[in-house]
């Protein structure tokens, strides 16, 4: 009965949430820019009042960065339903190139475009018109009802563009207080459009890098070509035996802790509206490159990968240097999924490439680089499959469980620090151009986010 | 007779000769640098002068760059002996770094070392103090004997260290006058100290340059890697297809027109002097990485090679960029023997990478790189194996035919373009320094350059 209420009081309310939205948009609250901190402080007092006026405890709190907002709001007066800690970033990304929009990217405009309306401006859904989906739904709540339907802490924080450098370190010192059943992210897009997701795996990451040195000095290549170990040839061989001729990782136990993907979550996959064609001809490709067998999106989401991401040594300028240069570098990194773990995965690297070696080669490891694993949901608990009703509900299409190629890395943190499940559920579109020119957000994403949010917290709290 | 008296006459004149080099050395003609060209003048005019001292008709030239010196001096009245061109260039290499020079690289000094006594100048081994040696043989001779005992056509230029744009095309425009029998070039090193040399074959060379380009983008590795072609695994792949295990190039039809070492010319080399544990060693290697069965010096001399140069794609900066980039590039060179045509050895090398490419994987060249194909001296011309021995007989050692690993283009120019066989002698030590800082040519080179010539000259009347 509430719930469609609640639905009810969205759809009138739309106007009135979009008015505040793009009070917070005005806001230029860049993290990464320290012209701009006064403007998060200022984002920061925004959010504090906003959730004040609904009911929420909250406060602006230091950190020695920008400030973080947390706050508290009780569930039903029984303490029924679980308590759940959502999180979002009012901090945005910088504007530049600032010739390249075709609006003021704080002074948010509402227009028309072919695939619907947009409200368009920096931050519109990375990740101030998310963030706000959530908090429109917990107002919808309480204007109906009088109370929210769970114990709710909020938690935003100002440097997710920049790093986060707080955020560690105030999760530690605030653990107590953070503590609740399951964290709520909102920063994710949908798979296709039109098709809810609940991002449940995202891929782990391990960095390394190394420099092969051949002979002690770069040498002239009429004195010493042919005698001479030559790193160029050396560091390409190593790289070329990474993967074998189905673009498998030949380094032995690469594929420890790798799971297949479950027959059921296949299936939703395949039907998840995901274009590959798109996908892979916008960047020039007729086809997947990677581990023969599985497509583009299992590549993508569910397996593993060794990528170079940087390769050089000798002469790089105009014509011809007949030079045998002295040393080769290689920047590489692993995607990781499933159980697999960063440090003993560094070793089978490292010594995949040490027995390779020649005569005479030396190498080096930069040992300052990290590794995280892959954050896989917990998606047998209950409160997922009720979530994925939820969103299959007010999208009129099956939600889908999908997966991620990058990395959230609040997701991980949430896991390490707080002990907390995360779930991510966002309602971005691939073509929001987060971090670019002309950032928008659908307006359909945002009344049907904040839907979705009510249905989901209707769910959960049952 | 008179060839010992030229000995004698050489002998004394030594200080007179080092006099006249001094001369020579102190003219700072850095040709690559604009600021020195009226010091690249009057290096000239010095040489015009040296040589009218001696009876040539003797010019400075101009060229749209630095000018040529031609001259000319009969031989015996009677016409008898080969009519010879001798080769030398009066420009010197630049002297930064300045600070690394103990003295003035132009006020040339006498000094004792452990190794002996030498003359320490920019320019003092290349190629003033080399070309001298011949200008003093041809002194000394006059002096004794009042004529040369051939007729001698010399040619100095003033742009070998900035390139030779001029050379070409002035030897063209002055074939007929540059017509000899036979050309001289003082411009190499002994093989070792004490070790006289005649370089009969320098290796040849094919430069190109190629681009792998994958996605139409730079991609982020968490959303494309795995699917994504990377052309930095592309490249290496093709890189380590370049050679076997054996070191043996992998190209087809690589090895046509390449040739064993005879089995005199190869008991020659063994016994040369060459200290392959010194010349390894000195850059931090313990053996020979070239093709196996061959020792150093045959990879050195005798072998063709397939280098990579450059080699680069991607993040170089400092940490870890998720980038799987658009491209790589690779810059490689080949060392040619033999009879190699570096035209169809670059359509091989060509066919071998495009026959390797992955689907999605295009490819460009570098269509603006050149290629020569190797010099091997006509040593079965009875003037090499006279030159060979007179060398012997001034050394009191065999005198021996060496490769070099290296390219003298102006060999390949005299036979292109004059038709002209060239015989390279020097007196040079590795340990000169040449292009460096502290340049410098042991005095014996000089006094038993002189003398070697006297010989040569004897020898070739004959």
């Amino acid at each position: 009965m509430s719930l469609s209420a609640v639905l009810s009081r969205i759809d009138d309310q739309l106007p009135a949430a979009l008015d505040r939205l793009t009070g917070l948009l005005r806001i230029p609250s860049i993290s990464t820019d320290p012209a701009y901190a006064g403007d998060c402080e200022a984002a920061a007092d925004w959010l504090v009042s906003d959730l004040q006026s609904l009911g929420v405890k909250a406060e602006k709190r230091a950190t020695p960065g920008r400030p973080m907002v947390v706050g508290h709001i009780d569930g039903p007066a029984d303490g029924s339903g679980p308590h759940l800690l959502f999180y979002g970033h009012y901090d945005v990304q910088p504007v530049d190139p600032l010739a390249l929009w075709h609006t003021d990217p704080f002074a948010p405009e509402l227009q028309d475009t072919p695939h619907g309306k947009v409200i368009r401006a920096r931050g519109a859904s990375d990740d101030k018109g998310q963030l706000m989906t959530f908090v429109e739904a917990c107002r919808a709540y309480k204007d109906v009802t009088g109370a929210l339907p769970c114990r709710i802490t909020f938690f935003f924080e100002g440097e997710e563009e920049s790093g986060s450098p707080s955020l560690i370190p105030f999760m530690r010192e605030n653990a107590a207080e953070l503590s609740a059943d399951l964290a709520l992210i909102c920063d994710t897009s949908m798979v296709a459009p039109g098709v809810p997701s609940i991002a449940s795996q995202l891929r782990g990451m391990l960095k390394d890098e190394f420099t092969i040195t051949g002979p002690r000095i770069d040498l002239h290549s009429g004195h010493y070509g042919g005698p001479a170990l030559n790193p160029l040839r050396e560091i390409s061989r190593i790289i070329a035996s990474f993967h074998d001729d189905t673009g498998r990782v030949a380094v032995e136990g690469f594929y420890e802790g790798v799971h297949e993907v479950p027959a059921d979550l296949l299936r939703q996959w395949e039907s998840c509206g995901f274009d590959e064609h798109e996908y892979l001809s916008s960047v020039g490709m007729t086809r997947a490159h990677g581990e023969a067998g599985y497509s583009a999106l299992v590549q993508q989401w569910a397996r593993p990968t060794l990528e170079i991401n940087g390769l050089w040594g000798g002469y790089q300028g105009a014509g011809t240097k007949t030079v045998i240069p002295s040393e080769a570098h290689c920047k590489l990194t692993c995607r990781l999924v499933g159980d697999m773990d960063p440090d003993s995965l560094r070793q089978k690297v490292r010594k995949h490439v040490e027995d390779r070696l020649s005569p005479d080669a030396k190498i080096t490891w930069n040992q300052d680089l990290d590794g995280s694993p892959a954050a896989v949901m917990n998606i047998s608990r209950p409160e997922f499959e009720a979530a994925r009703q939820a969103l299959s509900d007010e999208w009129a299409r099956e939600a889908v469980f999908t997966g991620m190629g990058g990395s959230i890395p609040i997701a991980g943190f949430f896991k390490e620090v707080l002990g907390l499940d995360a779930m991510l559920i966002g309602f971005a579109q691939e073509d929001d151009a987060i971090h670019s020119p002309n950032e928008k957000y659908n307006v359909q994403s945002f009344h049907k986010g904040i839907r979705s949010w009510a249905r989901v917290l209707d769910a959960l709290a049952k």
